[in-house]
């Protein structure tokens, strides 16, 4: 395990494992600010439990972190987990930071701290809570804040990887007598593979528009679904008008919401429902930020929205 | 409850509530380090939930976070912190999140994220699980990691408050039918009141001290107690022979021992029984640490230990 973790380490870290703290070189230039960010998997890790697969939720947790600071523009430099669990079983510890290790060293970044604490009288026999913690960086003047967003600004969508890390607590009740090994044609695969689909990373495709002026804000559709997080990529009264026909749903949402009953509204409250992130640009910049992310689309336009719902156009 | 989150931030917090990420803005010189950690409160939740006081636990958070990295020569810059939670009763989620900005505040670090998590599949009702994340700063050539201690150096011991946020699984075990409100004479005070004393933060006493050269290495006292963690302030090949009569041990530590009859070495491997902090100084430096910081005594020196136990004698 040490060894996973130590081939994610970067020229930058200095130290090894078993400090007290973690040392990682601070960015030299001046005018550098450290982007930072906390979040877990949620409920997704009952599902790893109950088909005994946790390598994916590690890759889940340090995603969505590299996701949640790159909406502000910023790079990623290091990461730390906190691992709560009621058994220590080395083979699951293992599988899961494996995970983590094996996501930071394909992005570049260092795993450079982690607590792993045995607490039988609050998680249940083989249960856990995983929370990362992630530091990256970005130049002040390159911070992308949505403070430039106007009314008429395009607003392009990145597809998802089915459901991310968000919704688990509703989609397990909905399939909670459902046989997670069972193929689905609709799925083209098995519920349970579905279900446990890694959280996708969107830096490989965003990274490279970074600092060039055409994204002025950003958003990671995670919890609240587009409604809930378009709005953090606006200004003050502007809004996001969608166009609902610009995808195509995936699957699996529409599975949840017949197999539940679930109301559509519901749905796009709860899930990414396809867009798992979002780019605010001008009009100008629209066509060479399309041509370069594979599957982006245009999924709406700013509109001026002095009050009431935010995001209009769905369901 | 935004209000004393935002009453702990310094300039160099960039941003408000509600982004995606926290900006602070990166320490400006070069060779600056940062120094990071994350750690929970372990069971001792459990205790604060028994007795339905929560605020205690945000501070412990923040002062077991700081000490860690204290122990390198950083200073704290900012923390975020992670709550998982069966139910989110908002009483309970502002005393936990009003603990932890009032003792951000205190110490001058910026609180600039967290995550709070409803998780009714994970946690029972009224359980929560509390992590904290820390990031500091030292001069590269500044960081204390021990590798000039010698044979013949002087290890000081900093007073403890109590338990601080180890041993909490076997406290509760020893006090499972004991009555926490009763005042025990031998505490001067009610047990429940004893066992949910604050971490105690020894940046202020030790703060003063840094980057003056003074200090060697230095240790937390955590999980494992003085012979767990004693070692990880020292160099390969060098241990630490404690002189037991140097400290008094505090009667809570009595009360567990006798209560549950736990065998005394067991006793010095759980709790830190009333060592919270060790410096480890050459012995020319001894008089100015002990003499600056109140409560500091020597307990012991370091000896060369070729192989074996690496803290001799305890008990």
């Amino acid at each position: 395990m040490h060894a996973s973790v130590r081939a994610t380490y970067t020229p930058d870290v200095l130290g090894d494992v078993g400090a007290f703290g973690a040392l990682y070189r601070s960015p030299g230039a001046a005018g550098q600010v450290l982007v930072s960010s906390t979040d877990s998997v949620g409920t997704k890790v009952k599902l790893a439990i109950a088909l005994g697969r946790h390598e994916g939720i590690g890759r889940d947790l340090v995603h969505h972190c590299i996701n949640d600071i790159l909406t502000l523009g910023a790079r990623p430099l290091f990461f730390l987990d906190y691992l709560g669990l009621g058994r220590l079983v080395p083979q699951t510890v293992a599988e899961i930071v494996g995970g983590l290790a094996e996501a930071c060293r394909q992005h570049g970044v260092a795993l450079i701290g982690g607590e792993t604490a045995e607490l039988p009288d609050l998680y249940a026999c083989d249960d856990y809570d995983l929370a990362g913690f992630i530091v990256g960086v970005v130049a002040e003047h390159e911070i992308v804040d949505g403070h430039a967003v106007r009314a008429g600004d395009v607003v392009i969508g990145l597809p998802s990887d089915g459901l991310h890390t968000n919704g688990y607590t509703l989609a397990r009740r909905v399939f909670a007598a459902s046989d997670l090994s069972a193929y689905i044609p609709a799925l083209g695969g098995r519920l349970g593979d579905e279900l446990l689909r890694p959280h996708r990373c969107y830096l490989p495709e965003v990274g490279p528009l970074l600092g060039r002026g055409l994204i002025k804000g950003m958003a990671h559709i995670t919890g609240g679904g587009l409604p809930g997080n378009l709005p953090r990529a606006l200004p003050a009264g502007l809004g996001v008008a969608l166009d609902q026909e610009a995808w195509a749903v995936p699957p699996i949402f529409r599975l949840i919401e017949e197999t539940g009953a679930v109301p559509r509204a519901e749905m796009y409250r709860v899930f990414n429902m396809g867009i798992g992130f979002a780019l605010v640009c001008a009009p100008a910049s629209r066509d060479e930020i399309v041509s370069a992310v594979a599957g982006a689309r245009v999924i709406g336009r700013v509109v001026r929205c002095p009050a009431g719902e935010r995001v209009v156009g769905l369901p």
